[in-house]
């Protein structure tokens, strides 16, 4: 029945009320599902910056660690994730697990319970997959989704409920996650480098030796996926389309163009740092999308586009083997995105103003820490539990996707 | 003229409902490009995922036979199949064709018409385009497209017609297409296939020798963009914005997960039966999607992703030598999707209640039988006109994209 | 805050009116915002249409020309190109960047004319990523970035601002851009071809060697990737959801359908010219979309695919190396559409009548002029200031990807 059928009767102030109502929950539902879309094409988007940015012979494994953590985190977040979200308390879960097994609570508002639920999976997604890219090539498939799970259903609620999307007992602002989902996911990623250690031959007498990825079309078009579905991301975080902003949708586009246009002149035109820059002007702008000035937004994505090769350089120097850069692509373009929203926020400098930079800080802090400490830990305990987090020298040295699926990402080839 | 523009004289109540009647028609009208742009996307996501899983030497020609598919189906589903979805009446075709050749009665209400045969085509387009996985890498181009021109003109028209989306002959519950799309596509597929015989060198000595495609990550990309897609193909199923389902958003991504997992764990994590076993999910909650709970999309995913590596290497060895899997993961995940729509959208399982365990029985004989049937009936006259349906031995050796069309996919590799 | 709640306290005509103004201004905010997001998708397309057609040694190159393109192109529209699409008066320029710098002006209306400025800048990064595919494999990527920026800051806005889009000083029809958009841009290619010549190896003794690019599947994907943004792209043009056109989604679709299907005739079913047919189809539909009847649409679709191998090839004999087709797909096809838009566009052809054949036809003659001739000037003038807009012969033969990033596309190959 046409939407037109459905608000046809309308006479009188009363059910043109009615009317509009439908108009707005169908709206919101369209809203979140179109978006959520763009938000859940990101997980493709990973799949593939990372896919190019690994050697021939770890493709088909990488690949497998972002489809699955994607269909463990759609698991976990049902079960456990979404509630912890927002609470704490078990009759929370009880009466979400009444829910869920059933439809009746959901046919109501044309759903939008679960449209929301969706919309906050694929958040949780992206916090759960950006450490796959820095784990790369040596992490054993089990123990990554052991880790994986446990950030989509506990580690990521758990710091959201902490934060400004949850409880508050944190404020600060972040609008679409520079540090609520990219800063974490980038530490969490830090942590886990630093508990697996750097791959075979990457440092040889201590000189780092570059292990440049199989395929630059398939990173770019990676990065690319991911710019398109960042529209999901940014201008989606209004949550209902009565609140959507144009702002959003500008100052994303130009701190992507900083980024690109930063990481592209401090790197001398190089190919994988020019769209991971891209990528990283986009992590920086979430924080404070909604609340800077388009130049504004433009100097952030330069800032952040910028780092990600010196950042880069700096961390492979002191033995971190961060296979697709993420933790300066998602951990520091996260943290300089939360200061700079603080800073570029002020109603002094255009923004506005509805920012503390002190608060933008703390959240730094907390999620550095918080990051990092968890990342290291489940590094610790799962190694406990499945032998250790990463493949034997022989598995590595012959290439996770035969050593662990048996077939090679191109078959013709071998 | 900016929206609110047009509504801006609205001041009595008349004026109001004038003006909640352009924001529905023209919502409806978003809603329906929108989603079904999506759609439209999945023809690339099966170009991906067919052409990945063939050789080198037949790439080209398996992405040929996606993109010509649509071509002709886009005219064959506007001179002859959109009127035979619901009408057998001839006036309604003389009708139909006065109206394409003029604006006139396409301009009111936004458009609303063309946009919802927009939509009826991507979905017509989508079941033909299935058989090209399962007959690839031997069926002669021209043989191919005379198959599928007859799919979006005549038989899945006429299968919609007798079903619920038609005239209702047959009543069953199939939201967004489980039997209608899949099902219907998948066994179109296995009489084809049948009627072709396997691929030279597919079996030695009554056993079967793998084949595995040429590129593992083209087949999981057109697997994600299946899935990006999918969410229009679901969600989009309501046809009008004002009765979207968030509902239909979650069990869409809980399907998906299952049969990922399902897949997964059935195959010992293998890269091609994962992506397959995602699709196959997602194949099968598109019956019930609107009428079962969150939990009973899930399980319904992981069965039918589970059965994706049982039901192909069943079919292998008996002969059926389906290059992509079509038939389990279109096929079989279609009539399991809608049998447990039966089951689980039952109200004593948390279901809506609105289905009928019998009649969507009866729909699976029908569909088993009449997808089959006219495969195989495909294969037999089309052969007779076109001097056999597959192409000769020598062909068949050198590759199907250096015989039919003289260019290699990967021409410097030559 | 759910919409609804935004709406909830509507109790009598003025606070409905309220509520609808919010509706409609967020509406369009987000038509804005999704259709924007699929036509920026088309920068991806234009990537792997591109990256497919050039040959392995020249990949990273035209790709960081796509991305480095539309880079710039977001600066140089925030600057200086939007408000010249509009006006020529200096005190727009400044108070257009009195506005860019703070926030306060738009947060109105949900940012309506920010995602106005997106819809905008997306389009002219269209127009300028187009010369890329016929430049490739030997033009500076210096001089091309320099010629990219002034096409999106000056000569994009500069003609919009001339043609119907902007003063209409020139008047005729061409709702999403034949003209505006994609003849402009294969013409501004074309003018650039000619300055630079043809690429070493193309021509010997006076015949022209096939230089087949390196990857079909790329470019294949390349094709579909812009046919899903071009729903955006054509859809989209109506700018707001009140007057979206589903008409406009069908004629899009059987253009596109006619051009691949004509391409196929026309150069019997070769794999190149099948998807840049496809291409060309979309195109030539953009002048008449929205005036035009479905079957007329059709036919446009095919004429404008028949010529792009008819115009290769003739312009190929006449010593122009267009390494992708550009020109024929995007310039002789988008001079078709405004003709056909004119012809097909009359109320005696089914058409609404709102259009001018003449007109149409002073429009085709400016654009071949203005681009083919700012195409020239441009190589011309920049080559002044780069020291030649060509490569040297050493970097040619070597490669722009080692020769000018120093990696090639598929490292391990090497």
């Amino acid at each position: 029945m046409a939407t037109a059928e459905i608000i046809g009767s309308a006479t009188d102030v009363n059910s043109i009320v009615a009317a509009l109502n439908t108009i707005a929950n169908s709206n919101d539902v369209l809203f979140l599902v179109v978006f959520g879309a763009l938000v859940f094409m990101m997980q493709w988007g990973f799949l593939m910056l990372e896919g190019g940015q690994v050697r021939k012979k770890n493709v088909n494994n990488v690949m497998m660690k972002n489809v699955a953590d994607w269909l463990i985190g759609c698991v976990s977040f049902l079960l456990i994730g979404y509630v912890l979200t927002t609470s704490l308390d078990p009759s929370a879960f009880t009466a979400w697990w009444g829910k869920i097994f059933g439809t009746a609570s959901f046919l109501a508002d044309n759903g939008l319970e679960l449209a929301t639920w969706f919309f906050g999976l694929v958040f949780a997604a992206t916090a759960a997959t950006i450490a796959s890219g820095g784990v790369a090539e040596r992490m054993k498939l089990k123990s990554y989704l052991i880790a994986s799970a446990i950030i989509t259903g506990l580690l990521y609620p758990l710091f959201v409920y902490i934060g400004p999307w949850g409880s508050e007992l944190l404020v600060f602002h972040d609008y679409a996650g520079s540090i609520m989902v990219h800063a974490l996911g980038g530490f969490l990623a830090l942590g886990l480098i630093i508990a697996l250690g750097p791959r075979i031959g990457r440092y040889v007498k201590g000189k780092a030796i570059p292990m440049p990825g199989h395929s630059i079309p398939m990173a770019m078009s990676g990065a690319f996926i991911l710019a398109v579905g960042w529209y999901g991301f940014n201008v989606g975080s209004s949550l209902a389309v009565g609140e959507i902003s144009g702002l959003v949708a500008a100052t994303t586009t130009l701190a992507m163009a900083g980024g690109g246009l930063g990481a592209l002149l401090a790197s001398n035109k190089d190919v994988l740092f020019t769209p991971n820059g891209l990528v990283a002007g986009l992590v920086a702008i979430c924080a404070g999308t909604d609340i800077v000035s388009p130049i504004a937004a433009l100097v952030i994505g330069i800032i952040a586009g910028i780092q990600v090769p010196l950042v880069f350089k700096f961390l492979e120097k002191k033995g971190i083997d961060d296979v697709c850069g993420v933790v300066s692509v998602h951990g520091t373009a996260g943290i300089i995105g939360a200061i700079c929203a603080g800073i570029f926020g002020s109603a002094a400098l255009g923004g506005s103003g509805d920012v503390s930079l002190i608060n933008q800080l703390i959240a730094v802090v907390v999620v550095v820490l918080y990051g990092t400490g968890f990342g290291l830990l489940l590094g610790k305990v799962i190694g406990y539990f499945t032998g250790g987090i990463r493949v034997t020298a022989e598995e590595e040295k012959l290439g996770l996707d035969l050593a662990e699926h048996h077939l090679s990402a191109y078959p013709e080839e071998d």
